[in-house]
């Protein structure tokens, strides 16, 4: 994914329309959250197992889709408005939590979520 | 950003530590609803010029920069659990988002806006 | 639960604290969300079953206890900032919802809950 | 407020469309967090001093309303389930906020949103 030209794009999308006084980093991160909420929602009665086969309630589906695709977007533009490069803080983290997180203690039995279930 | 790439190498994270047990698509996205929460968390008592500053808060910024990658790589997880092309659906929403908000009626009066505050 | 009281009470100790300055319903509203969220997350990787056993474990029982007191501290704020009666406003969400859900066609199959996952 | 005969009739409520089955803590707290971000939503664009004016939005102010009660019968239904007592637990975490944030320290310099800020 060329990451760059979509928040490219979607500033320009912003810009044309006179946006960005409402595009605040603050407004943005309120925006994401609540995206993230209506990307839960198709899921929160559903069992687990059920979540696992989505594929078979078309409806659902592409609703769920869509959401994904609005949380991504605000992540692009706040990211843009922060000049937060996403690539290499991602790789970062991913770095910190294999440090975190080493196998031979996280494998089997579960340091992360013992620790949380405890 | 090689998606694709990132994606296999956090599949491969979970695996190792036999983690694809929690790692449902409805506990992803409850995941990343938390993050996203996470992320919002510094921005809830600034004032929106305040967070279009954040470059001048070096430990906030690197904090926000952190959870801005969680929250990315529950998305990446989350779409590649339920195979959906991230690039895909973004660009589609692009779409639709152009055709729902023409910029010769989103200009100046901010149809979008007004429509949620009206 | 004496809810006026109680309102008085957090009115007090935000104007002591020369803190009503922060308190806009916006701000509020944000607080909220992010309380919820922090609640959610001792719940995000535990089975359904599990979580209906919570009381087995003392640690993660009383951290819910007190994020379930701060998303209520946030409610009683904002409703009051904003002037609404919390018990008519839940009172009258109760009619409605058994309005829309009569027991005759919402019982056995859930109409709720399939709608959501057809 | 009587809680406990509110929660009755919320336990009955569910118990009359065989909805206990869905109501999980887990579930309830789902999709308290996911109300939370509903309510929220109006507020995301708006100005911290536009939403201290809310009461001249009709529309919103009574959509808001409908959203604080879904969040508080969310919430009440969670604590019946976790045989958790709301009054008592809301006062332990006022005095607890009490000493956490003395008047002396807190007044005027505003500890609490300072610490978040640096």
């Amino acid at each position: 994914m060329d990451i760059n030209n979509i928040q490219r794009q979607l500033r320009d999308f912003a810009q044309e329309r006179d946006w960005e006084q409402f595009h605040s980093p603050k407004n943005l991160a309120t925006a994401l959250a609540i995206e993230a909420a209506e990307l839960l929602e198709p899921f929160q009665w559903l069992k687990e197992d059920e979540s696992r086969r989505l594929a078979e309630k078309p409806a659902d589906y592409a609703r769920i889709r869509e959401e994904i695709a609005d949380v991504l977007i605000y992540l692009l533009r706040l990211a843009d408005q922060l000049d937060i490069d996403l690539e290499e803080a991602v790789k970062e983290k991913m770095r910190k939590n294999a440090e975190k997180y080493p196998i031979a203690l996280a494998r089997g039995n579960a340091i992360k979520y013992n620790r949380r279930e405890s």
